[in-house]
């Protein structure tokens, strides 16, 4: 007999939680869906010479190895071999690390059929093998939209106006989504003087949020950067709106810069194609994320009323397919929401309430057996209009009965007993206000329905 | 560079399978929810522990394994170890196999919070490392719902029910669904003087479908029993409708052997509460299915156009709990759609045909760069209207722009140049026909609505 319990870092998800989950994912899912975006599903199991050698040394300690099957050390000299030699030896298959790469292998490999530019959305967990603390788990979902195959910067804009979309229908009202452009944060080293260090000073600055600019500053410093270098940062290192004059100032700041220009140009056209961005939108210098990856536009989205981190993030990649032989360059962008961080914020605002529905309608409590076939009839009378209906599965006592009814949250009670079966009546009881009346059976969905 | 491959058995999802896929599960989900079943999810790693010794060794054989992280070899003596004996040392996790031991491990972990009687609906893949076939996958979805902790028929009539409302809804017309019960089967053991031999008496006639009753019978002969033995058991292993006659024929049958008496009085009771029970549902006196584990009535839905193998079962079970330390036994009941062969099913039906809705509505089509910004106005607009709306992201040849929205199968295009932006009217084709018109964008939303 083993006692029950689930791997580190992993979790259920309970009737309560999955109503509340679906709330979120459900809207994503629609607001995806109503710009064209398909649905995509990839393996949980991808081949390791897949996942390795793109999250960098660090990703692929976190990638989770599936042993071979059958006889897995047949043919392999154990002797003094160290785990990480035996590694690839007895796995050659790891769990999905991300939703990016499985969507550039899938393009890779469909190259003949995928239509460009092809718009897909991917709603699937993903497993990394980190060390399990508060809010991050070893299993955990991502929620991607990508459009591969086009530079045009409606991408960026459709993708301002989805999150704006989005945090709307989840009824979040105080968001930031800030925006940068890699070029702009090239051009700022590139007037400092400082070119060279350019991949650390990205991490550095990244870091804004948490330690402020005297932070930053001090670790620029230790990279050996000098006073003057540090204000010419310092002055692009700042949040500002995302409007015409913030471009104009961008313009003064870095006009001697050539590389620049990409990035001021891109931003203008974003900025010609959301005709009313709302000040939730932040033109952030300090802005960096993954680097290595993204080519152009990136962004982040927090929520100001909780320490959560970026609820989501994403950016414009020109090389994406490239590692899988794709001889022509995909130019694509993608944006990611983290649905775990999501949910905790929408708990820690008090956002669900009311939002999620009820898993029952309507339950017929059944008073004496024989009760049983009428309340069958009319639970299946009451699903056809839509209305989600359960028969307590026997006559236990009414009390018993409502308990259940009321930890389900279900509203109405439908009695039935052999005083209903004689009189041919029904006894419906509003479980919020206690009330209870008497109808016939053909007026019961109408009554059901009036109820709040 | 890596060549893009998947691991053998599995399957990426397009978009154009998702959609049918969809259809599937929202309908099979919808009518769970309608009988009051609740959503769990849990996570797809278990404990070995938890998963091991709960499907037969040859089950055991085929958990896929997960590899402990970091250094998994240090303290193990690799010396004269072979990977039987040095599986359990390196890998204390595994994938899910199927739904059913999560669900008992989860009652078990949450008995004090989880109110009785549970009904959950599970949609998850589940992943065994069995050899691949058409049709049979490493990595395959099941779609479960359970209903825990009530012996009352009103479980089995509720399940015969969402079986019909499930079929109704995806179009399938011509199904059985075969109701047997254990009792039954070993009443007519005891009848025939065999019940030593039940378990392989259990496995040749559940090849009845493939061998029929001359295979059978050579199988029973070669158990050891005689043609009067067989002759009992050819009388009960006969399909015959699911009605009172065929309980009273079966009553006469059985009528000496007490076992028979639980399962015909259960039988009563369900056909009791299925007062409209269709000619659909059959009493299948060879549908032994595993009998380890289930103990009371049992299911399977077959379809009868398709060779494709059942699309469901499920049973009664009493001591599923049990085995994760929980003391009360706990009786439930379950069903699980295979969705892959659901799915082929309905590819082999043709079914799908115009039941999935189009990925996109409309499909703005620039005629030149400046046409964008009205375009993407309109387009928000329209998907205030709940309309799917694209903007074609640059003013490519108008060719290329329509192969895009036939290839996506999208029905209309509005078409915006400078002949449109000067005399503020927009061209709206119907891709169906061909058919072109002019309008004002106070006309759009309502000429798009009538497009059929």
């Amino acid at each position: 007999m083993s006692k029950a319990s689930i791997p580190q870092g992993t979790r259920d998800f309970s009737p309560e939680v999955m109503a509340k989950r679906k709330f979120i994912l459900g809207h994503i899912e629609r607001i995806y869906q109503s710009f064209g975006f398909m649905a995509l599903e990839t393996p949980a199991m991808e081949n390791l010479s897949t996942l390795t050698g793109k999250y960098g040394n660090e990703g692929d300690q976190l990638i989770f190895k599936i042993l071979n099957n059958g006889d897995y050390l047949k043919d392999i000299d154990v002797l003094n071999i160290d785990a990480k030699s035996l590694t690839p030896k007895i796995a050659e298959k790891g769990l999905r690390y991300d939703l990016t790469v499985p969507l550039a292998r899938f393009v890779a490999m469909n190259r003949h059929t995928v239509q460009l530019p092809f718009k897909r959305y991917q709603i699937q967990p993903v497993w990394r093998a980190d060390r399990p603390q508060k809010g991050r788990y070893r299993e955990f979902w991502q929620c991607d939209a990508d459009v591969l195959g086009t530079d045009s910067m409606l991408c960026e804009s459709d993708f301002i106006q989805i999150y704006q979309m989005v945090f709307t229908a989840l009824g979040i009202e105080n968001y930031q989504i800030r925006i940068n452009h890699r070029a702009l944060l090239e051009a700022a080293c590139e007037k400092a003087n400082a070119v060279d260090h350019f991949k650390s000073i990205t991490v550095a600055i990244d870091k804004m949020d948490k330690i402020a600019w005297e932070g930053v500053e001090k670790e620029l410093q230790s990279l050996g950067l000098d006073n003057s270098q540090c204000n010419i940062l310092a002055q692009f290192l700042i949040k500002r709106p995302f409007n015409l004059s913030t471009l104009e100032t961008l313009n003064e700041l870095l006009s001697s810069q050539t590389k620049a220009t990409k990035g001021l140009s891109d931003l203008q056209q974003i900025l010609s194609f959301c005709n009313n961005t709302s000040d939730r939108v932040i033109l952030d210098g300090s802005l960096a994320r993954g680097l290595d990856y993204y080519t152009g536009c990136i962004f982040e989205v927090i929520i100001n009323d909780v320490a959560i981190g970026s609820v989501s993030g994403g950016g414009r990649y020109d090389e994406l397919t490239s590692v899988f032989g794709l001889k022509e360059a995909i130019s694509g962008i993608g944006i990611s929401f983290g649905i775990d961080r999501l949910y905790d914020a929408m708990e820690a605002l008090q956002l669900f309430s009311g939002k999620t529905p009820a898993f029952t309608d309507v339950l017929f409590c059944p008073m004496e057996d024989n009760a049983l076939p009428w309340c069958i009839e009319l639970a299946n009378e009451l699903r056809q209009q839509q209305i989600k209906t359960e028969v307590y599965p026997q006559s236990s006592k009414l009390k018993k009965q409502l308990d259940y009814a009321n930890a389900k949250g279900i509203k109405a009670a439908v009695l039935i007993g052999s005083n209903e079966i004689n009189t041919k009546t029904l006894s419906v009881k509003n479980l919020i206000t206690g009330e209870q009346m008497t109808c016939q059976a053909n007026d019961l969905i109408s009554i059901i329905s009036q109820m709040p």
